[in-house]
């Protein structure tokens, strides 16, 4: 847990060598937007802005919910298992995305609930399941801790592998719940505003998983300035590990990619642990979930891809990672102004 | 020119049978969004759900406007010449991209000013460059027609050669003042509104670029309903070529990918001619050009890419392209519920 207290900033000499590269690109200054931005901050991340080609993967956390049990979805909860092992196949939304990257998909079962494991699917249990957040506590202190560890350790493995762009995901029935309650108890926003339909429930259902979520934040009214207790008394073992995730990638120098709800929540969290962290982060998609947009304004961030997307398991971090990549392209491939043979000095007082 | 009346509708068998499949993947209903509507449109366009890799080219149209005449930017119009021989060596904003995506760039030279033509560059030449809007019409209806025809060629020598992709960009200083007189004249949108930075303006000279357009729709005020005749007295050669190229496309049945607002402008002039056209069309980023929005509004599309982008050349494409390859992965290479051996009653009938 001390490394969550050890991330170096950005490399700042890096940053500026890269804004002054992409500045004297051939092209109006500012006209590849975000892209000239994204380059920036991966050439801080890595301290120098020849980096070279990122080999990408992502991180899906599955766990089970004790919020299940009170019944306002009609997904069964085995559906968890039964993705689970689906992404080791490379057959769900995540598995097919990311190899339109060439990204690797890695699944941990943080506490899928009745999980005998298999392989491909890594053991970093923490229990059978949170307990019921309508009723209890999530989980022990110890297990918060212990989710949350598995998380940055997951991120340490996947950089030793020589993984230089993650992202991370989530598989968990109920997990739409519990990210609302965790974002309510750490913004203060209301029910009412973030909580959204999830996998697709009726209004009936809706209303239902809004008075579960009011509910659990009424029973455990947590101190919104203790992220670790917010992440216990509500949290799912995938919130927590994906937030030790986003501190592993920080910690060890990795730019990491948000993908929806669950995901910018848990980022969301990391960076109340340490703000530094969102220096490594990078928004993805435009979540459909109501919640999503609080998420990211608490992070000062904006997602850049309006999709409509809102299936989770990371899926919406390959895309991102393709914009990334096109960014770095960007950066190391374009002529600048003189390898071009373009007289600069007639532009680049222009397009401010 | 008789092409543009001979467009095909897309299959609706294949858009159902493609829609039946996304909706049967293992997820819930409508969870992957925008890719999905893609994947049905696509399929609609190919005439079948399995359709194969899509082999991808972007096609850059150069010419050179009278309207730099009035002086109101102090970019030289031979940076038109220079950029398109850089886009030869694919060291610019859309060759360094779309390398990302695996796409070819085509350039046709559709009247530089002064260019005497190389290898890499097609000449399509139908003049040396337009004369100056401000003054008098753009070009001569023969010199319109010609520059329609040429993009309908250029589109229809592409997929003969196999290409299943196709975006189009431009290159032509003071094109996004051609570009803003044709859309004000096809929509009644005022210069107010619409005319932008460009490659980035200052104050002052944006009121004259202003002025400019506002004087050119006085001397001409062509007849919105007479598109022909807007392209003729308003447009660059390179519009009427990208309009021509979007008409070929969609008379060849290949998805097209629309870049920036020259691009959107473009795509508003084809579809004025064959309304059928935007079955064909994909928008990408939303430029950060004012007038995009007018264009897409009357194209009825929205942009998903939110990335800030004003550069053209095509350059908005390639990130497109990748997120139009995902949906095709994810039609047809996820698993259905039956697959994946999920109980899809358990969840079709919620996610709408």
């Amino acid at each position: 847990m001390k490394r969550i207290f050890d991330i170096k900033k950005p490399g700042v000499a890096a940053m500026e060598k890269a804004r002054q590269r992409v500045n004297e690109l051939a092209k109006p200054i500012g006209s590849l937007g975000l892209l000239e931005d994204y380059a920036v901050k991966l050439s801080g991340i890595f301290g120098k802005t020849n980096f070279p080609p990122m080999k990408k993967a992502i991180a899906v956390f599955a766990a089970d919910n004790g919020v299940w049990d009170e019944g306002y979805t009609p997904v069964p909860q085995s559906v968890t298992a039964l993705q689970a092992v689906n992404m080791t196949k490379g057959v769900t939304g995540v598995g097919v995305l990311a190899a339109c990257v060439k990204a690797d998909v890695f699944v941990y079962d943080m506490g899928i609930r009745g999980f005998k494991g298999m392989k491909g699917i890594e053991d970093r249990r923490v229990g059978d399941g949170t307990r019921n957040i309508a009723k209890e506590a999530a989980m022990e202190l110890s297990q918060a801790m212990q989710a949350i560890t598995h998380g940055i350790d997951a991120a340490e493995a996947l950089a030793d592998k020589g993984y230089r762009l993650l992202g991370c995901g989530e598989m968990g029935i109920c997990n739409t719940a519990t990210s609302s309650a965790v974002l309510c108890a750490l913004t203060g926003a209301s029910p009412e505003d973030v909580v959204g339909r999830g996998a697709g429930l009726t209004d009936e259902q809706l209303e239902q998983k809004r008075a579960v979520v009011r509910r659990a934040l009424d029973i455990h009214k947590p101190d919104p300035d203790n992220t670790l207790e917010v992440l216990r008394t509500l949290g799912g073992f995938d919130i927590a590990a994906m937030a030790g995730f986003f501190i592993g990638c920080a910690y060890r120098q990795i730019p990491a990619v948000i993908d929806g709800f669950i995901s910018a929540v848990a980022a969301l969290a990391a960076s109340r642990f340490n703000p530094v962290v969102t220096d490594y982060l990078f928004a993805s998609h435009q979540s459909a979930e109501p919640g999503f947009q609080t998420a990211m304004q608490a992070l000062n961030m904006e997602a850049p891809l309006k999709l409509g997307l809102r299936l989770g398991e990371g899926s919406g971090c390959p895309l991102m990672m393709h914009v990334l990549d096109s960014s770095a392209a960007m950066l190391q491939n374009m002529a600048t102004f003189a390898e071009a043979k373009i007289d600069s000095s007639k532009l680049v007082d222009i397009g401010r």
